[in-house]
């Protein structure tokens, strides 16, 4: 599968730890995740490649399955990329596989459904263990009160409330798919589905819930924030550390595995 | 509750991150669990006190809940010591729990229960969100193999194939009262408990038991292993990182919190 231009397009799937990058994109003088990857990919093609994300993370957000896409003219097996390519990878962020896709396949463009997961850590005294990974929260946090709440969040709505619209789309409507909040132990966690998400969005919407989930505003004014874009009543924004995109799904991607060589 | 000499014996329950700790155990020039809380202690008591851990935790090694104690003259509520020692501490050590114990206690010699989890991730790439808390295995380990092989190492055996003793005790035989195999997705867990265990006792069980899963060594040979003594056949020593110290049982310890001022 090779386009007219003599490039392969190559779709990614990468996990990282965002604790000690300043998020995905490139900026100028900041180790990034996206930067982080296009050095690794010119040590092992010799190419200076553009790597296109599917999500724009922030600083401190994790991943366990972004989708990024690059071209390339270098012959080596997809196969062997990951490997190639995590060999000069710092520890903190790896690739887990690579497919050859179509020339038209745009990780952005082409992303129809991301899955992200925020935890809470619910305990008085702070989590070692936990504190790269979750918020912590003083409190018991009553899971009805925050299910009844994510009811009237699911669904196609102008989430204008809970976040700001960027880049290309101006529009602040978004389909949220389903909202799971589970507990485990002393973990909180609440996973959100949707077509897409504006800036700040799913942390905007853990920092709303967990209010509702400790008694300061009722599942019910929940739907009148969003019917009103009420912005002021919304959040506050959760900590990016809470915060990990699961999965990515898009179209145009190939069912099963490259067939290269 | 304080005892004839005017100091109260202070049991605690501390969760850390053995990251960046070269281990439990005070060690001259060295960043260590136990000079950490010690410094903390100092700083809440102005007392220069001796903190006696359950378990002396190698470098790397986490855990979510040691036990240990230290004697105090300090008149400050024990309610209130989590809080005052934790405000001291470093992100990576915090105390759970404070209570005020009986004389007698000593949190090592009054360990009569231990629970350590072992976690591998299993994947042929690098797993950064995994890396400071999980062992990597390249393979997929048959649970069954290693379930029937743990069958041989629960009771009172000597255990010397898989440790060594150290300190006070020179007898090799421990008890293991359970070992509990579990996978939850790409993580597979060995969760064992006992009333003691010798020098990298659990790291060297976890290694046995991943050879045994990945086909390299019968169930039945860690049952010969065992019973000769077979040093040199048992292991390798699982990496430190994949071991936590879940949680300790002690005698002597008071039933409910403390019911101090």
């Amino acid at each position: 599968m090779r386009s007219s231009t003599g490039l392969r397009n190559v779709r990614l799937v990468i996990e990282y730890d965002g604790s000690r990058f300043h998020g995905w994109q490139a900026q100028k003088g900041l180790r990034t995740v996206q930067r982080e990857i296009e050095s690794a990919i010119r040590r092992v093609t010799g190419e200076q490649v553009t790597l296109t994300g599917a999500s724009r993370t922030d600083a401190g957000v994790h991943a366990a399955g972004q989708v990024a896409n690059f071209r390339t003219r270098s012959k080596i097996s997809v196969r062997r990329l990951p490997h190639a390519i995590n060999f000069y990878l710092p520890e903190d962020v790896a690739i887990r596989s690579a497919v050859v896709v179509p020339d038209s396949f745009h990780a952005q463009y082409c992303a129809v459904r991301k899955t992200y997961r925020y935890t809470f850590v619910c305990s008085y005294t702070p989590r070692p263990l936990e504190r790269f990974r979750a918020a912590q929260v003083r409190g018991t946090p009553n899971l009805s009160a925050m299910r009844a709440a994510a009811v009237y969040l699911v669904g196609r709505h102008d989430f204008r409330a809970f976040g700001s619209a960027g880049g290309r789309v101006k529009s602040t409507t978004r389909t949220i798919e389903s909202i799971r909040i589970s507990r485990r132990g002393d973990r909180l966690q609440i996973d959100v589905t949707g077509d897409g998400f504006l800036y700040n969005m799913v942390r905007c919407l853990a920092g709303t819930l967990l209010r509702v989930g400790l008694g300061k505003i009722s599942p019910a004014e929940v739907g009148r924030i969003l019917r009103e874009g009420d912005r002021k009543a919304a959040g506050p924004v959760a900590p990016p550390q809470g915060l990990c995109l699961l999965s990515v799904r898009t179209r145009n991607a190939p069912a099963r595995a490259a067939t290269e060589p």
